[in-house]
């Protein structure tokens, strides 16, 4: 039996879909390992776009793990989620085991030939719908998606950071959904994303976008990627159908426990963004330090140009230090380091001085 | 916002599907408490199969929760789950977050207007087929499903207990196969029935039924309902197809881990079955002691019929003991007690002496 089919729903990062489409992801440490036999233990994974500085797991009631999940646990983490992303109480919520299942789920609701994504984006989002067989189209400009069945904007975009502004992706909604199609809106990244002007929360859902369906990601703000918790919020009709879609149960006691726990501390999120936002400038100066363009990014993670990625990318991954490489032969995706010791390695591995990241424009 | 719409895919017991139908499950203490105000505390939830001495949690890796689910630790928990299903190198296997998750995803994958499901049983297996717009049957004899495009069999049966032997099963799935149809045969309680003669593992996968899509759950023999784990078993392009519509990383890092333990770890299943079978036969005792006849069950709950079974249910539930009724007004079902405090407040709500249950016929 081939280990492809064995590992399909568990972890499938390879997994051929019905169509042989093949996405590949981050993450992926075993494989670096065969690739690499003689890479340096620990590896240093920056191929994602997770915090390195998880949200504390904490203690779990025993009740968690032994009993089904029940409405009052699920209640709680849907009041936390309306609360942390500014969704008004006009907005259906329905939570599930990490965004991908609501990913994988879209193409059951969402009826119309034409899809279109605002690209290059997280790859998931196209590969889903050509498996259930739509026509897709990657398109480069915003207003290209009006007059679509289904469009699909990933803000702040995953892998180069391109971020649009709440108001003009409101108008954009309002273009999509007056030409008869529905807006999908993955703000995966968006939780450490400061508005401008103000505080938390940033996004779409405070403007309350009609027609629209907002996607959020709990695991990589949170550094808990490992927990699978993601939400969808938008137009009742079309949320309640995805619960239904999704069935009894369909969230773990121990998610629903930590996600709300997680989604009411936003002092634990000011403090983490901070963070992350100065690691992020950090990253960027030991990138340039070693003859990288910055593309892009969030402050979860930098897109680089480098004249020969691919060559840089295998030599990083020698050194224990696995990235996201793309098809797009100059890019190259980096996480943020999560200790002095990942920092330091980087650095000796960009073979530049230790300390340059980290002083070199201060 | 109705609070139906919002707690969908998170807990939705008693969402409305779209075709508005509705499955009401076990386990919802949080609607028993609003019924029964004044019922004492702690709720004792015998409304549920799930074995009340769950499998130790214990440690798990902080790379569980951090980090997307690897290949490797979804390998370890696939190869688990082979030994403990006894299923052969032929059998694929994918996992996902929950029995209920797969069985979601059926009549996307198995075509045919005429489905039959052996029944009474588990609601949610009829409840998916016709929500999908298939001719649902629901009939009383297993030949009865030869000729079916999908026949679906819950062995051994919730909430009665029936249970078909492997060999007559076997022929069975022949029977349908050869009728053009695929079986599926869910078998969530089945790692708790000792198979005759001989030892674990039982069920119909140690015979390589051909065709047929066997379904397995964690978490009602391991006490672990609240971490989400079940498994589909057959056809490799069957399951391929199943894991190709879950999606990667779509069972969370802590069950993998907690699976894959759990499963190998033959020892604790052997005398969790041994306290099952010991305390399904006391509960027997106690329930025909209060009048009740048992009807079946399995060594996870029992079946009991009593002429007045409404006010039964009634009756415990203002003693602050759940049970689950059905349709049929003279049954109910009783979840195994999981301390002496809980025996001896249900002997109590039965009206018995305490002492009653334990020795009435030693």
């Amino acid at each position: 039996m081939d280990s492809i089919g064995e590992a399909g729903g568990a972890v499938a990062s390879d997994a051929p879909g019905a169509s042989g489409a093949v996405v590949l992801h981050g993450g992926d440490l075993a494989t670096a390992r065969r690739l690499h036999p003689q890479a340096p233990e620990p590896w240093i994974d920056l191929s994602t776009g997770i915090n390195p500085v998880p949200y504390p797991v904490g203690a779990i009631a025993v009740e968690a793990w032994t009993r089904l999940p029940g409405r009052d646990a699920a209640d709680r983490l849907i009041a936390a989620a309306r609360v942390a992303y500014g969704a008004g109480p006009e907005t259906a919520i329905v939570a599930a085991p990490g965004t991908q299942a609501l990913i994988q789920r879209l193409p059951d609701l969402l009826p119309g030939p034409d899809v279109r994504v605002l690209g290059f984006t997280y790859q998931e989002h196209e590969a889903v719908w050509r498996r259930a067989g739509r026509r897709v189209e990657r398109v480069a400009e915003a207003p290209a998606l009006v007059g679509a069945d289904v469009a699909v904007i990933v803000n702040p975009n995953n892998p180069d950071g391109r971020l649009i502004a709440p108001a003009a992706l409101a108008e954009i909604a309002r273009a999509v959904v007056a030409a008869g199609g529905t807006l999908v809106v993955d703000e995966a990244f968006m939780d450490v994303i400061r508005p401008e002007p103000g505080s938390f929360p940033a996004g779409l859902l405070p403007l309350r976008p009609a027609g629209t369906l907002v996607l959020r990601s709990f695991g990589k703000a949170y550094g808990l990627a490992g927990l699978r918790l993601g939400f969808a919020l938008g137009d009742a009709a079309l949320v309640t159908r995805l619960g239904a879609a999704l069935g009894p149960w369909a969230v773990p006691g121990p998610a629903l426990e930590i996600g709300a726990r997680a989604l009411a501390d936003r002092a634990w999120l000011e403090v983490a963004t901070a963070r992350l936002e100065a690691d992020a400038a950090r990253l960027d100066r030991l990138l340039v330090g070693a003859g990288c363009t910055i593309v892009g990014g969030t402050p979860l993670f930098r897109l680089a140009r480098h004249d020969d990625a691919a060559n840089l990318h295998h030599r990083l991954a020698q050194a224990g230090i696995l990235t996201r490489a793309f098809a797009e032969p100059t890019w190259l995706r980096f996480g943020l380091p999560g200790s002095e010791a990942a920092w330091t390695r980087l650095a000796a591995a960009l073979a530049v001085r230790p300390g340059a990241g980290k002083h070199a424009s201060e």
